[in-house]
């Protein structure tokens, strides 16, 4: 593995210095890019832009050929794991991912198997591998995968919920079945992200999306207990270099400290932390990324300029902090907004890795 | 006034001793109840139901007859107070509430009045008066209302929304109109309040459904800062008696110190917080209401009671503490739930209030 031209988003989540701050967005590849679309259009659906390791990759890479940004993220779906268990996955219009064969029963929680990366998930592994073809070495590419909780959720409920009901009655009546459904995510997320790492991805990203909707006890039994069994079976190097993760668990703000604390290297942030006391408390241990609210890309670029400036500001001088959103960027954003976005960033943050804290 | 015979609700709330822990429930008249859902289909609509004082003082009061629940909660909506400034409020089948007029032009906003609550929501202070009358002195009546910003993102989205973008648009662009509706509603809310209390409401709660969804700074501008304008205008005793209230911020466990600072009594928590914890950070200033996950209604009696203990453990010993859940009661509890959960709180919680700490 070589080390890309523009390293600056590795050396961040590694807290080394940098000469500013290096950016990427949540869902930088998406519906608000009128050449995704067309390329969406031209797979057919959104599942088959997800397995067609072409189109994946050329989705990948059409928000590099806009914007000046320090990272490329695969492009895939969190959902791939479950439906590689043979859950399939299907998706309808308005009401997002559902599954054909949730885990309803216990003779289907004691079935579930992980499924082997190389032979199930392939199309990911050979978009990863095309990306980094393609990227010539310019940035690094990002790999990720679900929190095997947040798996977890959709696998149990049979799609998106706004409640979770089914997750969390099994969770207080049947709690040895959830850590069941857990211990094969977490296993599964492992393989697949190492799989990942494998085939060219320089750093990886665990989305938590709805750990955060747990009460606070059962969110360390139930999830950042399962991305700990992830981190540690997780390669931490691969071709003599390190390659650093980022655990991201939405409405995680009050559990930084055990977040931080979980082994990973790197803690993403939504958008209702406030940054400069969340490095006061774990920036010595863990680099940040976010957190600018994900709305803020839909009013001006003077306003997104001004905005990008205080999160600058809260996180202060030196390295440890990979601009983002605080969520993915919203399908209304204008492509000329998120351009503003990523300027502002680089530009305002040059002073702030001149030098020590003033 | 007279204080009512079982008056640990309001003891509770002024961290004074009591002999168990009281508890009532969010949402504790509503759609889990068969007679709800009867007198409901009597009033034809649910408006028609908030309008009507003396259905709406019927199901008040349901709850109370089959649970031995601490309180009563007058039975409205929160959008009453936009309603009664001329928004046109309505409800879609399956789409929630819904206004005819959002705030959408700078005119609107500056024509935005608070209206007078004796004359514009007289419907409910009847339904107030009535229950009182009815309730014969029993158990205390909480009034409440929404906070100046969850009412605010209601009237200018126009109803519910999944990402508060018009309202976030606003409040980054044209942040002097939000101020603008935000003071009004300001006004309306602490007049709305008052007058329920001056017709027997003995307790207040302001409900913050959407402060959680702002950044931390916006929080503090934007929404916590309106509550204390609330609460600045708010009567703090009528007939001799001191009226408590209640901030309840959904979201808002990682600004607990700043709420707790806001002026008021006591501090409404969703499932997410540790209640331990939280009682340690501010529970020598205000005291605490929750925080049970809404979803443990679903599970057996044998879980809810001990999900319970394990609240009232986390607490810990003496007063100050409310049981409620996190957030409202699910349509989907079943009644014979909800009367487990009253008896292990009444039941469990006794011997915290036995003695001090041991």
């Amino acid at each position: 593995m070589i080390r890309p031209r523009n390293d600056t988003l590795l050396r961040a989540l590694l807290r080394q210095p940098t000469p500013y701050t290096p950016i990427w967005l949540m869902r930088q590849a998406g519906r608000y890019l009128p050449e995704y679309n067309e390329a969406r259009a031209r797979a057919g659906s959104f599942l088959a832009l997800c397995r067609n390791p072409d189109l994946a990759a050329e989705v990948t890479l059409q928000p590099l050929a806009r914007f000046a940004l320090d990272a490329a993220i695969v492009f895939s779906d969190i959902l791939v794991i479950p439906d590689a268990m043979g859950l399939g996955l299907y998706f309808t219009e308005g009401e997002g991912p559902r599954f054909e064969r949730p885990l309803r029963d216990e003779w289907e929680v004691r079935n579930l198997v992980a499924p082997d990366p190389e032979e199930h998930l392939r199309y990911v592994l050979d978009t990863v591998a095309q990306v980094r073809r393609a990227l010539g070495n310019e940035v690094p590419l990002i790999g990720f995968s679900g929190s095997p909780f947040t798996l977890a959720c959709y696998m149990v409920e049979g799609g998106s919920s706004g409640d979770f009901h089914e997750v969390k009655r099994m969770l207080y009546q049947r709690p040895e079945l959830l850590h069941r459904i857990l211990e094969t995510n977490a296993g599964a997320v492992s393989a697949y992200l190492n799989a990942q790492i494998e085939h060219g991805a320089q750093a990886v990203m665990i989305f938590d999306t709805w750990g955060g909707t747990l009460a606070h006890e059962a969110y360390r039994e139930f999830s950042l207990r399962y991305i700990e069994h992830v981190l540690s079976g997780l390669k931490r190097a691969h071709g003599g270099e390190r390659v650093p993760n980022i655990v991201f668990t939405r409405g995680g703000g009050q559990w930084l400290d055990e977040i931080a604390a979980s082994g990973c290297d790197a803690v993403g942030l939504d958008w209702t932390v406030d940054l400069g006391a969340a490095r006061r408390q774990v920036g010595e241990h863990v680099a940040l990324q976010g957190n600018l609210d994900p709305a803020v890309l839909l009013t001006s670029p003077a306003v997104i300029r001004e905005e990008a400036r205080k999160i600058l500001a809260a996180y202060g001088y030196g390295s440890g902090h990979v601009f983002n959103l605080g969520h993915g960027v919203s399908p209304a954003a204008p492509p000329e907004h998120v351009a503003a976005l990523v300027e502002a960033a680089h530009g305002l943050s040059k002073e702030y890795h001149r030098k020590a804290a003033p």
